[in-house]
């Protein structure tokens, strides 16, 4: 029970509670602040979510959410066509982005194989993305999974859907991250790093 | 920039991201799950607002949000008017009643004196309060403010106000919490716990 006798924000209060990264607390907190005025956020809010599962698009080119299939960034001339980066969710490829350093292509997966199996490939965006590189036209796939063991897992893959083709296959650099302290990070980025090492 | 050329999507981010306790980063992480199906997801989330912000009503009694007003828990003919909890907000509320022990009425005030002044008396409902004590009906009020300097400087100021009526005035008892370890209490709590101590 969350509250009591009162169903239509019991209700609310249990949906909001599924959502990721949140929780019961949470969930009260949000609703008893959009209470507060009633007209200026919570039917706001409703409304922007109505528009939103209205308009909102996978795009069936890369994968990617918009408004439009295919999606503002396939559609942009000014971005380079001839270099894909491949990422496994919208979350990656939003995370791109905002570092406002890429200005080519993406395509999304979808997820990762798993490592110990179980997640079949027909489940992730590879046979788009071996028809897109079919045609000829892309030069490089940088390959941007994360640097897990299923994004490495999912790195191979690619790898090998991609070596009939003639393309240049690149992966994000793995190492210390800007600002990040030797101390605070684990053996493994310690090893890379090292391993990795460039001429300063 | 939390997204880019998709306005229905940048505008929906940007409203969740300043509810309480999210941000940009929970906020596109809440989205992209709600993206996944809007149907089974966004748009029930749209409708349970909607209608919350249409039902919603803030208790003429008691300050309690409810769908009717006065609110069910002051229309509730089995609990015991005579006995008043007073709490600052209505997750006080909330919270006392997931304990399920306390079986009277409360005195939602909306908030807390500031200590330092600032905060006028008059944008909390301490005149509803005296109202209500003044029927003469109310036997006991529980001054049940959070045990911070300004729910203490607001509870001494209930004293204050209902001292001219005949009315007994309790507060919820300090000390170790339930499953508390001393090692973990603060001296203030411990010092407390040691003054406050009961017959075993």
């Amino acid at each position: 029970m969350i509250n009591m006798n009162n169903s239509t924000l019991d209700k609310l209060i249990s949906t909001i509670a599924k959502l990721p990264g949140l929780g019961p607390r949470s969930a009260r907190r949000i609703v008893l602040h959009l209470i507060k005025s009633p007209d200026a956020l919570m039917l706001p809010l409703a409304e922007q979510l109505t528009q939103a599962a209205e308009e909102i698009k996978i795009c069936e080119v890369c994968g990617n959410v918009d408004v439009v299939s295919p999606c503002n960034i396939c559609n942009d001339e000014k971005r380079d066509d001839s270099i894909v980066c491949v990422v496994e969710t919208v979350s990656d490829l939003w995370a791109l982005e905002r570092s406002n350093f890429f200005k080519g292509k993406y395509h999304v997966l979808g997820g990762t194989l798993s490592a110990l199996g179980g997640r079949p490939p027909e489940s992730l965006n590879f046979n788009s993305l071996s028809t897109r590189v079919a045609k000829g036209a892309i030069q490089e796939v940088i390959i941007a999974t994360n640097a897990t063991l299923e994004g490495q897992t999912t790195g191979h893959y690619i790898v090998d859907l991609l070596t009939p083709f003639e393309v240049k296959i690149t992966r994000l650099a793995y190492g210390i991250p800007m600002g990040g302290e030797l101390d605070y990070m684990d053996e493994g980025t310690l090893n890379l790093a090292l391993k990795m090492r460039q001429d300063f």
